[in-house]
């Protein structure tokens, strides 16, 4: 996931506070405290993450889906069929976090019995960033996979038109000094969100990004807004066939395998006129199954070593990183200054719960922090 | 994978012929006959599915690994360790392909009781496509993932140095009148023999395929050739950093997992020195587990139909493509003319065949076929 520069101009909310008001604010709502308390953590996970387009910025758009009846906030999945190793889930249009949180705790819960299992969700929302999940499997010492398929936004090679989400791939694991392993990625090249901060930021854009509405490469921000993003590899001749072909088997595996909804067919995910109807999967592998325990921790340890001691290109902004280092740092600098949150973000918050008459926390303006921009 | 055109200059073998000679040629340098057949179907599935590049033209090398001793041709692999959904392989540094067929088989009848099951197998060496594993799995109604580590011929994003493989990543299932939606990809932008066949026809490459000995753009084969693949997504800007974490997740649930080789520790696939000790993973989902039979492949159907009939851009040279669709085709060309095969490899096939005294049929020279040249 992409970890943009700390904003300059804004709030640190420690986190505590941030989890706290979250997880009351879903309270005023409707929202039960167990299930409050799973969305507000994945929330703030993101924002602690340096994630900000995942988290809690979405609030206003989470409560407008509930206050329009479009998404149940006191729903509870149900497991409805599957065998030992292979469950689905019915998300019965409830919170996408908690339904997928539950989901891959029976996953975690089952390895101890069968070694690998799998847990699908149907009839879900969005669940926020996937690689969350993942994690919670890593930090028991397993590897967790993470899939979700989303509202259309990337255009297949050689179409014009979006008719495949950014559908999110997390693959995590434990890794010793490292913490965790976490590639947490959209399959398209870049999310959408990076568009509108390059429109921000008055910036041009690379070739294989994005398309325009007739389907050339967009070379502004607002060519791309008006049109599709690309995906992953880009171009065909830069084999973006490959990041299409990704996208399409994350929807196969979560909303065709579950029976949701999938491609072109779902609604935009904070869009009132209907439910989401996402779909969710979740794999875990227990590798103390095939090896000793530990063993196989110590040798991904080991591997990452070797890479970031990689030799480097001369414009190499820095060693190699490993997948989610960057995510992990902003982890670390928001736990010990806070979260740090734009005047946007933070004034969207205020209003918010003003009219649900559950007042944003009363804190000082952010020092500025260490500015980081990286991709993940 | 890579469908490459159809050589011009060449010969065009009949599909049991070369299976049948294969098998045989296997034979004499101390393949037992059901090990032989796993062989040779998989190399033959390559061939007829037009990826010359891993099929019946690598004979010389696997010939060359057998008669070094490093590798053993009449291995078998033994089920070591695991639970009910994940269990582990030693291929005995037999044939990777054999190993990898009895692993996919194992998860094949497994899912039947568990719903979704993995094998890993270590101590193992080229497994041919990665596509062949997953559709067996396809062709019995179920999902198929097929991912195998290689040898390093890829740069981690920053790194002017190859230290990962072209881990494929495969995944297949049953589509309805579109057969069999298949996945198969390396996790680089290209092929290194993709490289080679650039090289060949005097072309100068894009940014984003490769990068020289110093780690810089290498816009020439020659420079790549001595220099290193760039992972899908090519550079850190067009998010090649998303292939570096595919490629590296491919191998931490292969050779990592398996215990394995992993990483810059591979040996060259090809290379007499040692064995390559590498790792395949196999996931198979029966999608019946949780949904009423052929639901799954009904919705998967409709979804591609969707994508194929897709609006166009402007320079698309054809309609949108189903991941498979280019192999599919060359293998029914095949079936119906022959498998095309250039003189090169033709001479090669020859060679060794007048060497192991197990003489290479006698068939006339081939009739340019359609010609072909897509991604994939």
């Amino acid at each position: 996931m992409p970890v943009y520069a700390d904003p300059t101009d804004g709030l640190a909310v420690p986190v505590h506070l941030l989890r706290t008001w979250t997880a009351g604010l879903l309270g005023t709502i409707g929202t039960p405290p167990d299930i409050a308390a799973d969305v507000a953590e994945v929330l703030i996970a993101s924002d602690r993450r340096g994630i900000a387009s995942h988290g809690t910025a979405r609030l206003p758009n989470y409560v407008a889906l509930v206050e329009a009846s479009v998404l149940d906030p006191a729903a509870r999945p149900v497991r409805e069929a599957g065998r030992s190793a292979l469950v689905r889930f019915d998300g019965r249009n409830g919170w996408g976090h908690h339904a997928s949180r539950v989901a891959v705790d029976w996953a975690i819960e089952a390895v101890a019995e069968v070694g690998a299992a799998t847990a699908v969700v149907r009839n879900s929302n969005h669940y926020g960033i996937a690689g969350w999940y993942a994690l919670r499997a890593a930090e028991r010492g397993l590897i967790g996979v993470s899939l979700s398929n989303t509202s259309p936004l990337v255009a297949p090679t050689r179409s014009r038109v979006a008719m495949l989400g950014t559908n999110p791939i997390a693959i995590a694991a434990p890794a010793g000094r490292f913490g965790s392993f976490c590639l947490d990625m959209a399959t398209s090249t870049v999310p959408r969100g990076r568009i509108e901060v390059a429109a921000r930021r008055g910036e041009s854009l690379p070739v294989g990004w994005a398309i325009d509405a007739e389907g050339r490469p967009a070379l502004t921000p607002e060519a791309a807004l008006a049109g599709a993003l690309h995906p992953l590899g880009g171009e065909e001749s830069t084999a973006g066939y490959k990041g299409y072909g990704l996208s399409l088997a994350v929807d196969m595996l979560t909303g065709v395998l579950g029976g949701a909804a999938f491609g072109p067919n779902i609604i935009g995910l904070f869009s009132t006129d209907a439910p989401s109807d996402l779909g969710q999967t979740f794999i875990v592998i227990d590798p103390a199954a095939i090896d000793e325990p530990g063993a196989f921790e110590r040798r991904l340890e080991g591997y990452l070593e070797q890479l970031v001691a990689a030799p480097l290109a001369p414009d190499a902004p820095g060693r190699v990183l490993v997948p989610g280092e960057p995510e992990a740092a902003a982890a670390a600098r928001s736990d010990e200054q806070g979260i740090v949150i734009d005047r946007v973000h933070a004034d969207g918050l205020r209003a918010l719960g003003e009219r649900l008459g559950f007042p944003f926390p009363d804190v000082a303006a952010a020092s500025s922090g260490p500015v980081v921009d990286s991709g993940g």
